[in-house]
């Protein structure tokens, strides 16, 4: 979407009200802007960080077309010097961030963009958009990816995503977290991302009886017929979806699935399962959808369900549990000095960061720190008593001058990667209610640093604001 | 952004190849599918109809484009023939619609489709997809609008909002529903909505003492001068914001605004107006923000707290409390005769609908009828015991030969619909918490149309599915 329409306006007002008085102040220094979660959603233990690839392209194109300046003009705010700077602006800055498919637990920054502070600023609302989307749903994806433990999953959320922009990139988030694909056919194109498709329910009913149906479209795709079996009698679609596969079967084909979406899935599975497997049908796979959420995977998975495939709509395509992560891009430091707010329980850590995390001797996540940029993995070690080839800093520089340093990984190899931690991050932290609380302890000297501002700070502008909840 | 890029893909697969075995069985006959909520969200009392303006665009401009149609064939599931049918496909049908900022409430259709049968299907996934997103918004937006009483409402979500499309719709939608304006300047460039700023913390920040930021930001923009107070103390801040109010008012200007961002926001609120009364500055605005919700500007308006401008964030742009409904795309009938879906409590109310609203002698909302097209008013207010003129059908036909009729309101004219409409609908039923039942009744035709379609399909198929829940 990004490459097809102009972007630098997608920004709230503010951000240009402060650009162009930073620029009548000729306030030009580079400023570090951390962007990180406060705190994660009630029952959750972790978050998957997403959306990178799309702020690096909007940081690339960042530019003001000459139609955006000309609206800008006749809103009458602005002034034509501060215009004409704006024309000539792109983004010159750097960020750091953690990969795609990266686990992350708050308060650790997901990026860290320094640039000249009218840059900087300008960026904050596309940059917190994208990363806050897809983060949101790869986080809520993964839990799907726990709980079905190693049964196939497919995105079927597209109807109910908030716009076209959430369609695209729930099937891509859903895709990186472990899903298999989606229904998502524009996702297909854009992305590569598999996408499946069975039936819906208006195909039946436009048959005047539910075997022709069948029959019509295994009739179109022989080879990959899946067909939906509760629009009536669900025991009785599977009785004549398992006719119509021992005919496929006659004619050299197998019948692909059945697919359940409603009921009883629990029992209904096991019902459809004798009758294909009586049928001679033991590869025919089970997909089941309807109001999918984590814990109904999880329960259906647990108790043995005969089920295949789970296709998993709105509750997954709109985070249901938590429909927003309490995300913030924060000023940090400028023109060189620590920034601080101190007013609510939202004080930010300050400076510019590093993440450092522990593994044990099996490879697997044992806490993280979080530092500053200057501290090293060994002085982290030794902080931890460990050594010194099990401590890894992730935030990795992406972007320089305005550039894209290395190529960003495809979105297959972001899986992968996603995959491969994930699977080195202990069940316990994974659990889908009351998970176990993944330690994230700070270094020393980012302890002392935050210590020193806060201290300074509060002596220029005396106590903070006291709050309504202490 | 549906006039960038192609949305012909934006479909699950199923429509795709649903499509593919309705055109290799020749079925081209009419189809009609109705748009509607099943229920409404706990503690909801309301709908409002949005997105027919989205809808509309994109039937009048679908076509598979030369480039959907390469990558279609590349994927090897669709014949030749189906793939050249495609290619000359466009939307044929008629629209019946709820105009936008209607009203509405459960099972009402919003939208009628009648189309050959292909048609009708493989626009399903994007309809449903816009009118969920801006009917979702608009609904939790007017929650807002009913607790702020007459305080301006302005949509500060765009960070938040899920993804590109839902930032530029959340303001669309929220506006439509009464908010006065929004933060995001391209939804001002693209839909002409009022926006509005102020300025952020990192601003405060990036100067070395706060009243200089203040100034700085006042000498930059004299006329329009919004203040943010929280950074450090709000008292304080409030303090230092009427000195630099006081100086405005003395080079001929005023001091617009204050925010407060954090804290208590009702105990702050009346200590910085006494502070702002105290230097004269009685028409120096309150705006507030920060985690608001259509409970927490109730609260704050019942306690006559001294606030302007609510500025409501996340809580709305993702619908928070319910960031889906349960919207469905049901086909009610095919090629003459009613269609149905026997499984589950989800049974469809067959037939081409229309909806009547019955209002009292004052003008305001008694309750509606669901009924069939082919009821007329006359009949019921005979059915309801009302004269005629007390009886209004709410879905009209927007498109007819897949053409637009007349051309659509306005934004502001729809936003003056829902407001004049809103003012006519009881206060009970727009409590936000368990609001009463708004009564919507079904006409004796459309009662024994169902019955009688019911009655046969389970002759045909006998009883359907036993349901978990009974």
């Amino acid at each position: 979407m990004a490459t097809h329409l102009s972007l630098a306006l997608f920004t709230d007002l503010y951000e240009l009200t402060m650009a162009a008085s930073y620029f009548q102040h000729r306030m030009f220094a580079p400023a570090t802007f951390s962007l990180f979660v406060r705190t994660l959603p009630p029952q959750r233990g972790f978050l998957v960080a997403a959306g990178l690839a799309d702020v690096v392209h909007f940081l690339e194109a960042f530019a003001f077309s000459a139609d955006d300046l000309a609206f800008l003009r006749r809103t009458g705010r602005f002034q034509t010097d501060f215009l004409d700077y704006l024309a000539e602006l792109r983004f010159t800055g750097e960020v750091y961030a953690l990969p795609e498919g990266c686990l992350c637990f708050p308060p650790t920054p997901l990026l860290e963009i320094t640039a000249p502070i009218i840059e900087a600023q300008l960026i904050e609302t596309f940059v917190l958009n994208a990363v806050h989307l897809q983060t949101l749903i790869a986080s809520k994806a993964a839990r799907c990816l726990a709980a079905a433990q190693g049964r196939m999953l497919v995105d079927f959320s597209l109807r109910r995503t908030h716009g076209i922009d959430a369609g695209l990139k729930v099937a891509r988030a859903s895709y990186l977290a472990g899903f298999d694909g989606t229904s998502n056919v524009l996702a297909g194109k854009l992305y590569g991302v598999p996408f499946y498709g069975t039936m819906a329910h208006s195909f039946i009913q436009s048959f005047d009886d539910e075997e022709a149906a069948f029959r019509a479209y295994a009739d179109t795709f022989p080879a990959e017929t899946a067909l939906l079996i509760d629009t009536y009698n669900t025991v009785t679609g599977a009785e004549r979806a398992a006719r119509v596969g021992q005919s496929l079967q006659q004619r050299g084909y197998r019948l692909r699935g059945v697919r359940l979406d409603s009921g009883d899935l629990f029992a209904l599975s096991q019902q459809t399962r004798r009758i294909l497997d009586a049928a001679g049908l033991t590869d025919t796979r089970i997909y089941v959808s309807g109001g999918l959420t984590e814990h109904e995977i999880a329960r259906l998975v647990a108790g043995g369900a005969p089920i295949d495939v789970f296709g998993v709509g709105t509750d997954m395509g709109v985070s249901g549990d938590a429909p927003a992560l309490d995300m913030a891009y924060k000023l940090v430091e400028y023109a060189g000095r620590p920034r601080l707010k101190l007013s609510s329980q939202k004080v930010s850590l300050l400076g510019k960061k590093q993440v450092f995390r522990l593994t044990d001797e099996k490879g697997c996540y044992q806490g993280d720190y979080l530092g500053l940029r200057s501290d090293s993995p060994d002085e982290v070690a030794r902080a931890a008593d460990i050594s010194p080839e099990r401590v890894t800093p992730l935030l990795t520089k992406v972007m320089e001058h305005g550039r894209l340093l290395h190529p960003l990984p495809s979105l297959d190899e972001s899986r992968q990667y996603f995959l491969a931690e994930f699977a080195r991050f202990p069940q316990a932290y994974k659990a889908l209610r009351a998970p176990l609380r993944y330690p994230v302890h700070l270094t020393p000297t980012l302890e002392r640093f935050q210590h020193e501002a806060e201290a300074q700070l509060r002596a220029r502008y005396g106590p903070a604001t006291p709050q309504e909840h202490p």
